[in-house]
């Protein structure tokens, strides 16, 4: 667990220290608080630590690659990304993709900005739908891509249509997209024919659609996968991670399956080696644990369920979550029930539109705290 | 050791296929190859693995740290950069830097990035020194920095003085100078004087003055390390990396040490939790093995010493070397040189200006290997 960071402050500057970046000046880190609470239900970490037996399976494949870790890794971790292949083919039911399709980076934030980075850059722009990842404008940021956000529908299901997503495309003439699905915070997902309809409008302009799936493996039955639409698409790259559904935040492993040349595009922009040989030990090993660590994941879609059941009983509006997280509304000041709750143990997230607070599906035992301290924080 | 990988050719645009930023059309990705051949010197890996002891203990920690994978690593790794704080300390007989003054990442490659990303950008200029390594340019083109290289002197010795360094600081007005001590690849060390003038040709700039000591543990004696210098010039950054004196190239660590503005510049701009909790457990685990680690560099440079002896008793000119390489000169075609000692198993790498190859120190017998093949490829 890890020990409570240093404010997000940032150093005033003193004589003699070099200046940074202009449009930096004032910025802060980006930081969720990272606090040792008794429930953490404000990043969307999957609460199931892995088993003592993975645990130990983890550290006997480090200890293997530790021979060799005086070299550097394999710079295309060809093994890694085979396995991955594999893993995407059977959750989403297609075809498995060729090792060429496949890429991996230090956890999705470094996916998407190699992305930024060869498909935007100065001049081009960026296209999400807000409410969004609060990461998105600082990969533009970081690759100096211009970042647009329209607007997605209204609360409490914050939909997104074709039409919505086709008029901004045209109003703001993107090199590339951003959707999400299920879209961080409200939960939502997309279907399949908008992703097509996004696709479609941004072939002539010759665009890059990225459809992030980080929460992918926490959809509701008879939700499909964007990667069932990769053969039919040559522009669109499905991002998805292995912090989420395979219980694997700490250990940084992001990846995405696109068409060759858009993994080859990446290839140019990504630093050598950026992908540690200890890295590539720990995720193959997680790989071929897949059913162990997924099992979880029924767990956790059946307590989000109940727990937007309950939510919505104690008349709540709550979005629809497709995802390990739900929006919700509250009464009154939203921060004063962050609040509460946080000094009943249980911390969750101030994010999304003024009034809404998103918490993350943990244990049973989580959510139970939860729902008794938001009966103090948010009494009916 | 990692499989060969795939040529480094990018795939041809096809039918629908998004356009990637232009300046990077017809750009390959950075590849030395990765060939599997008996005697690998051609990264300036360090050729001693991990003791069976110390890859059991990088695994036990990994095993440890894996029961808490679940969650997001500390963000500002605070334990592991108190212990590089130590090392360095230690290593530069230096005081103790503080915590907030030290930084850590991916690889140089990721800190050198981020340096750059902070303090560079569009508009900005970086300047270095060639011949210097092969990635500056890329980190700059990756930050839109415009890269500026300055000549070294005349070979052999291509030693940089501190008014070349002045001159080049007044005529190029850049935001961002790297020297490299040693330098890549012609194993040279800067004294402190000239570090000292090129900070002080800066400070009226604001610039940052980044001193990469990737090579700094293989310095000959006598040889100050930049790191003696913190207390004096606040806009120094030294790079380091573990990579090389700690014979961990596969586990991707490195780190900084600066004021500690210049390191909180650099948490705007890094990817939160860009370092993973099994990074972190490495990492740590290796600065507790340090003495036996270390004590192979001692190795590695009398080894250096013994083959620059016994070259430029053959005849050839060779680079005065403080690191684990030496940069000499071959008679004929180079390229031809190259391959005869590849077709020998010895693999050295092609680099630095024309006459000139580059070897790694290896172990006692990878350098006598080198010897042999030599006397083929090179005959005097």
């Amino acid at each position: 667990m890890p020990a409570p960071s240093p404010a997000p402050t940032t150093v005033p500057a003193r004589p003699g220290i070099p200046v940074p970046r202009e449009d930096l000046a004032g910025m802060h880190p980006y930081g969720a608080p990272q606090l040792d609470v008794p429930h953490m239900l404000n990043v969307n970490e999957n609460p199931f630590p892995p088993s003592p037996a993975l645990a130990a399976a983890l550290g006997a494949a480090v200890t293997e690659a530790a021979a060799g870790l005086n070299r550097y890794p394999d710079r295309e971790f060809t093994a890694l990304r085979s396995d991955l292949a594999a893993y995407v083919g059977a959750e989403a039911q297609v075809p498995t993709p060729e090792v060429d399709q496949v890429w991996a980076a230090n956890g999705s934030n470094e996916v998407m900005h190699q992305l930024m980075l060869a498909f935007g850059g100065p001049g081009r722009t960026a296209l999400g739908f807000a409410p969004h990842y609060s990461m998105y404008p600082e990969y533009a940021r970081d690759t100096f891509t211009r970042w647009v956000a329209a607007p997605r529908g209204p609360a409490p299901d914050f939909a997104l249509t074709a039409e919505q997503v086709t008029d901004a495309i045209a109003q703001h003439d993107p090199d590339v997209v951003v959707l999400t699905s299920p879209n961080n915070p409200t939960g939502t997902a997309l279907d399949l024919e908008l992703v097509r309809a996004a696709a479609a409008a941004l072939a002539p302009r010759r665009g890059l659609l990225v459809v992030d799936e980080a929460y992918g493996e926490f959809r509701r039955d008879g939700v499909p996968s964007a990667l069932t639409l990769l053969p039919e698409l040559p522009n669109l790259a499905v991002s998805r991670t292995m912090s989420k559904a395979f219980a694997l935040a700490g250990a940084r492993v992001g990846y995405l399956v696109a068409d060759a040349a858009i993994v080859d595009a990446i290839r140019i922009v990504r630093l050598p080696y950026h992908l540690s040989a200890v890295t590539q030990a720990v995720a193959r090993t997680a790989l071929a644990h897949a059913e162990e660590l997924l099992s979880q994941v029924k767990v956790l879609r059946e307590e989000r369920d109940a727990l937007a059941e309950h939510l919505l009983a104690r008349g709540h509006e709550v979005a629809p979550s497709d995802a390990n997280f739900i929006l919700f509304h509250v009464g009154g000041d939203r921060h004063a029930v962050w609040q509460t709750l946080l000094d009943h143990g249980v911390l969750i997230r101030e994010v999304g539109p003024e009034g809404w607070l998103r918490v993350s599906i943990g244990t049973p035992d989580d959510n139970a705290a939860f729902r008794t301290a938001l009966e103090e924080a948010d009494p009916r």
